[in-house]
């Protein structure tokens, strides 16, 4: 039975790429029609990169670094710092055993975040990155607000509500963001530099070694150096994935995660709108422009916990099964 | 193993009806806006019951017996006929073992299927429901046409094209159609009597007891009776559904029928319509009007073979595997 069930989600894998999701992700010219976007993308749980959808936000052209400062000046932004870019991420922790660890979270102005962004002053051993997530771009940017829209019109009719959440993000090719995924429909729009995603619909549960570890943070002692910590907690435990695309050794490790279709890869360029399904897995890598930093702005809408969902539960529930075995 | 794989199509059986089918179906008043009607009903794979929506057509006061007479005549129609009511059907064969059997397929004249079925001449034994279905109130009843719409135009924008097929079906309370599913999105407009319709949604398939059966149709001897025949084929077989909700015997021969949520019953009257979704398990029974036939017309549109259907196989081959271990 273990070998029937096995074989099972490998299909269910296969062919959820071979109906639906296919091995390219689809490029849209323009702003779609709400129920064409429903109809092929939403409802299918399908991503799409939207061109020519966001190209007319004045941000775009705006958002050199000069004009940043002059609008955000001083005022305060939260941060997250990490020593080497992965924060939300699997590492060796101070036991030497892997643990799930959480950036430093900071307040600082706008202007000396920028400045350790993007010149070489910055510390050895400390990655900042604005990817605050609680609709910062309302909160934290107000500014900024008339440079780009705070709803997406054809998504919100799509979706019948408006979004969620607002964020945004200013980093750099140092910060990478480690496989995860959201309970939110989300599109995510590049402003500035590129970002490359590699994704994996929902139902290849079975191949992301989703596990249980330490939860940690980096703090930040007197001397400056951010170090993991536990806590004084009693230990607590994420469930996180464990496959790293980037990593050699994730094959050898992981060896499901090579058994089956190619993850979707696809980048992201400044003027572009990626449509990025609920629940899909996402990796996301950056590259910055001439300015040296990666902008974007997503927007995150509720999803529907309908069908696929229990659906995608059953899948997870006979990946857990499977692993008990 | 076995037991962990028959708790999660339970619990998935239990999901999908918390989550999204819910234990009635919804009636709503007036058609749907379609991308409302694309994003509430259809890509969560959910039925309701529109009033108002077609109750404009002129059939619905129109089509009286003698007005059906006068525009067919004796036009040709297809009919199927079964001893019972009972075609496409499990039925015990003649040599005692369950069967899968189609009716025979007769084209008489409209007006002699007409009389045989509303009046008290027809011979015992012999039960005529016109349920041909291939586009059956277009190529079949022409001078019937300007009766009713041969598309539900908000239903196409929302699936994006026009239906496929168009059918008509006259039949009374003798014929019953046993559980069974199709491939296709069903819009059901009820023109005269009732539908009585219980329903199960796809997820429920390790509870439907689908197994392979001999294939046998009606045929017709000399003395008109109908009998069972096997063909002269090799005997092929046909995947059907066991259970029948109106047999108390179901629940002692197929015990997981019972373990679960109960099914969705709804009756369908004359003006309204019913968005039966793709796939779903259907097993209807019809109640005549006061002239003693239900009149009904149903649109058959093609459905997406999506990450829905690739969900649906995994269930489906999960319920094979714990069957055959």
């Amino acid at each position: 039975m273990e070998a029937a069930v096995q074989d099972a989600l490998c299909e269910l894998s296969q062919e959820v790429r071979d109906l639906s999701v296919a091995f390219e992700v689809d490029r849209v010219h323009g702003a779609p029609d709400p129920l064409v976007f429903y109809r092929n993308y939403v409802s299918r749980n399908v991503p799409c990169i939207f061109t020519n959808a966001i190209s007319h936000w004045p941000c775009i052209r705006r958002w050199t670094n000069e004009y940043l400062l002059e609008k955000m000046g001083d005022q305060l932004v939260t941060i997250d710092v990490t020593p080497d870019g992965r924060g939300d991420a699997i590492v060796s922790g101070p036991d030497g055993k892997p643990c799930f660890v959480t950036p430093l979270e900071e307040r600082v102005p706008f202007s000396s975040f920028l400045e350790e962004l993007c010149s070489e002053k910055g510390e050895a051993g400390r990655v900042p990155y604005a990817s605050h997530q609680n609709g910062s771009f309302v909160t934290e940017y107000g500014p900024l607000a008339d440079d780009a829209d705070v709803e997406i019109s054809w998504a919100t009719k799509a979706f019948g509500h408006g979004p969620d959440a607002v964020n945004l993000w200013i980093g750099d090719d140092r910060a990478v963001t480690s496989f995860h995924k959201d309970h939110y429909e989300n599109l995510y729009a590049v402003i500035a530099g590129e970002k490359h995603f590699t994704l994996h619909p929902p139902a290849d549960v079975y191949r992301m070694y989703v596990r249980d570890y330490p939860k940690a943070s980096y703090v930040r002692d007197e001397d400056t150096t951010l170090r993991i910590d536990y806590g004084d907690d009693l230990p607590s435990t994420v469930p996180w994935v464990s496959v790293d695309p980037d990593d050699p050794g994730t094959s050898d490790r992981f060896p499901l995660y090579d058994q089956g279709p190619p993850p979707l890869r696809c980048v992201v360029k400044a003027g572009e709108l990626l449509y990025l399904p609920s629940m899909y897995y996402h990796h996301v890598k950056q590259k910055p422009d001439e300015q040296g930093r990666t902008i974007a702005i997503n927007f995150w809408y509720d999803m529907e916990f309908d069908v696929k969902y229990a659906y995608y539960k059953l899948a997870e529930k006979l990946t857990g099964a499977l692993s008990a075995s």
